[in-house]
């Protein structure tokens, strides 16, 4: 049984393990004041071009966005987010739980856009709603689409010209930045929006998310929220190291760029057995629509999870891949779909 | 500088390490139903003689004792603590963070007993009040000390009869079960308490602590709690497996072991110098009073918390041994200790 | 410049400040353990035909939504409501506030229903997302459209079977239990409903509602609750005199029999000069779609909401009657219509 | 049977409900933007001599204080309060229940200090504890006592010092202003503190305390928290129309006179009979240390609070008079007092 369940089903890159062994000895500061995180922090500044940021290591996606959202928001201030953003669906209310409102947008592809936020901001005017203050996106998307530079700095404008901030959630931003029709950096994202984090879990690493804060006034005392939070690890070195060791060269880049292949992979190879695809995907999540029948079959022997009914007969499935993935197992969930229909 | 300030600057005891290398590449379940979690749980069951109870692994103590006791509480109601535990001073006021106030204790030496506890539900009768719902006691105190199988008794039956909750932080739990003076097993607590945790972070792990729920009204869909507060590890067999090679046979209770071993090494090394101690401890942590200008000495070569003034002349420190504390280097300390006063 | 915003632009129904007058010097019990509330409670629970219901006299709408919601939920269950509800859009995320998820579903008349709940349910499955748990509904909706006996029916057999609590914003209750259409009866919600509270402020008092709660899991200790929102009076009174006065005989029912009268009146005129509407009511808002230059004309002399745009030349008002508005107003109001529009 | 127990145990003064009455049927503006509110709040800020003070009519003590501190502080920042504090012990967590710790300090005069906060400062240094933000006082302390001028400024020069808010609870503020050893006016504390309320429900209205907030920086967007609270009156003419009336002239300072002249009168005829106060109270609440037995007796004819007890034969009693209590009833207790003991 294979999976392309999700894209943190394996443990870590082997290059990640050997970082940790080999430091793990060596007595250092904690609550990432260590050497490791300090330097990690100093190589992500460089990539993103700016000095005048601060970063910090979380673990995870849910606790990174909680954890930053809350502190950026007043208590009557709202999130606005994609219907299928990850804080509105996915993360148990997490948001909600610290006092906060996600105002929904209903989208098909996963994208905001001024032009889909606008009504929002025309329908909140006074003290008896919640005030929208910070649009959240996530690139790519839940649905696999990415932003373009284009739309980023569209989105950046009009949250300037009506005092919303800018937040971008990186679970997967490695496979964003590495699509072959991606045109944003780091450094895009560093110079137009507020916050947004780096992930790590879902590109090789144990676990570890990088916030970074752009905007001075969202910085004060953000490690108080942190540790409020119970999101600041001991020994936060196992960030630290883990972060240093996918910046000190490309191999954040080269994990993504794989994770990539192997979805074009696939894509390409169900494309060619005449299947269509739910939404259109350039990152490492496609969602192609198969008949039930088919679905059943490939069960047998690949575990993936099935998205939503099309039909009586069809379904969307989504395949997700990751630095891990192997070609052959891809190479065989072709050939197998081609056996299994013909 | 050799650093006695905790017992999480190192990383992880080498066998964990080597168990997460081995277990890489495996394809496993996701979110803490993974083989590894699965098989942890298991073998902590067994060690706590019990398999009515539930078992979740958690990344740090702070997140444990804050998912666990707002989950547990109603938004009325209070946790009881020392004026010395961990929550209510150095936890950034996380309970209070989800609404619950702690109400404390004034104590020496850092415990809990009825009689400390009685008068504060004697001062609690109505609804202008929060009403007290759970005691919050840490084995070892954060002032070293700990319970006897006795106390543990008092408590529960004192819990029980007023219809409290009891609740036992157990960051540093090993090196209480394995201290020389400690009369209390695992499965003591699983019968006595209604809630406990295992610290790992401090005691070989990276990261994790396993929280053990006894009482049956606290199980119920614990896991949206853990979600919910971001404590939720996509990849939870890191978790997992840290705990599987922990308890697989006695490496726990071994690094406890040692860790305890040091500590008294350098109480019975400082006390042969003629100093005293402001608190009485018997595990890993101790807090001998020493001049200011000794002190003044160590710090180039040391590293470790100065706790409390004590008069113009005189300070308490605080020195923190681990599973990783070097003989060699507490056997220097006290060298160099007696080699300062000469 | 007469007013028809909304049913709260005038003070009480003069026997209510008869009845404070009366009672003013008389010593009593405070935080709602007075004598008059007491009364208030009996009798209100003899119209209710239940003695086994807890009521509770809170101020208003939103402090009673949030305090009952509140305390009804766990911290990771969310409320599922209208896309029209008082408390998804009209209470400054007050339950948001309180840590719980509102679940929105869309709806045009204001009104929800099995069918409509149902798709909820089944997208909430695990512990990624929330768990809904209970339904919120108003009578009359915010929309004017009331409930039938049956339709509550259905609801409450549907929320028995899928666990979830069934709770009615009665703000106007009076309104939706003294429409021409309506046939259901006080003790009809103490019989199907878990929780709903009948509308004070809306309804001749100065302030006051009256919570019910039915289900006996959801009574305990509430006073606790009501004293931690802030929601519990020092003079309680205040609020029993005047529930009192409401229900010692039918000047409640009196009060809005009359306010839909006025509706009723408003509603055939406006009709009678062929304009349309844009939600059918039966209680005492109503929503005709004129043309904006009327609108301009109208404004001059009355004050109302414009509610929405419906094109370039028509919009959508709201017209808002209560126990004090006068037949001579009314008359008036359709009298300028006629002469604006010849 | 007269009570003793409270200053809220009659309704309003009569010249209120005049008012209410006088003005019940005329339509105004709603949610506290109404003509009365208006009026009211100008004359307030004549009476505080500053007209760039932004004020707001709540209903109660306990809403108004958490209404206003959870939007003073950000959510890592914690209250200070005496553990005598009403906020600390008498609200039910409503603080906590929003987020934020208080911290308390040991005092058996209710009163707060520089000296007496300074430990305080000096043991919250880093990101793992809460950082104290708000200095919470109330004058007249709960335990009757009063500050003075040159004490709020000593406190109000520390707290500028230390970057700390400044708030008063003034439920009873009109006793302490009127106490015969008060030397402090409204126009004093709207210059030497950062925010304070002036309270009614305490001193003659129904119900209704006016939050003054003095600092700019927090005065933006309150009315949404007023809201988010549950604490947006519809009909806020009610509050409006009460602090009008007790401020157009000096009905509030008759008033509290008055209260605190039967105090006196309580304090003198106990005294004179020799026995002792448990504190120094120059403010409508007093605290006679008074034989078990002579308690029993009184308990047939009058009501009143034990507030402690002393040894195994005396307790303390606390007494508290209002605008309504009457001087035959202050009288009677003494005789009877007088007669009990002989």
């Amino acid at each position: 049984m294979y999976s392309f369940k999700n894209d943190y089903s394996e443990g870590a890159h082997p290059r990640i393990l050997n970082a940790l062994m080999e430091s793990n000895l060596k007595q250092t500061e904690v609550y990432g004041e260590d050497y490791y995180t300090k330097k990690a922090i100093k190589l992500l500044k460089q990539r993103i071009k700016r000095n005048d940021i601060d970063i910090h290591l979380l673990s995870g996606g849910t606790q990174t966005n909680l954890t930053a959202i809350s502190a950026f928001l007043r208590p009557y201030e709202a999130a606005i987010a994609a219907n299928t953003g990850h804080i509105f669906v996915h993360e148990t209310g997490a948001i909600e739980a610290t006092g906060h409102k996600v105002i929904s947008i209903k989208v098909n592809d996963g994208k905001l856009s001024p032009s889909r936020i606008e009504p929002v901001l025309n329908t909140h005017g006074d003290e008896h709603m919640v005030k929208p203050r910070l649009v959240y996106i996530s690139d790519p998307t839940e649905m696999g689409s990415i932003y373009t530079k284009n739309e980023i700095q569209q989105l950046s404008k009009f949250c300037i010209k009506n005092g919303l901030l800018l937040y971008v959630d990186g679970a997967r931003l490695g496979s964003a930045l590495c699509s072959e029709e991606n045109d944003i950096e780091l450094s895009d994202l560093g110079r137009l929006v507020d916050s947004f984090y780096i992930g790590g879990t879902k590109n090789g690493a144990l676990i570890g998310e990088a916030l970074v804060i752009c905007k001075d006034s969202l910085k004060e005392n953000f490690r108080f929220y942190i540790k409020q939070k119970g999101a600041l690890l001991a020994k936060g070195r196992l960030l630290g190291i883990q972060f240093l060791e996918l910046f000190k060269d490309n191999l954040y880049f080269n994990l993504a760029k794989h994770s990539n292949e192997m979805a074009n992979l696939l894509k390409n190879g169900i494309s060619k057995l005449g299947y269509k695809f739910f939404t259109y995907s350039s990152s490492n999540q496609i969602f192609p629509i198969i008949p039930n029948k088919l679905i059943k079959k490939l069960q047998d022997k690949y575990s993936f999870c099935i998205w939503k009914k099309i039909d009586d007969n069809n379904s969307v499935i989504r395949l997700v891949t990751s630095w891990a993935t192997k070609e052959d197992s891809v190479l065989a969930f072709i050939e197998d779909m081609k056996n299994f229909i013909s």
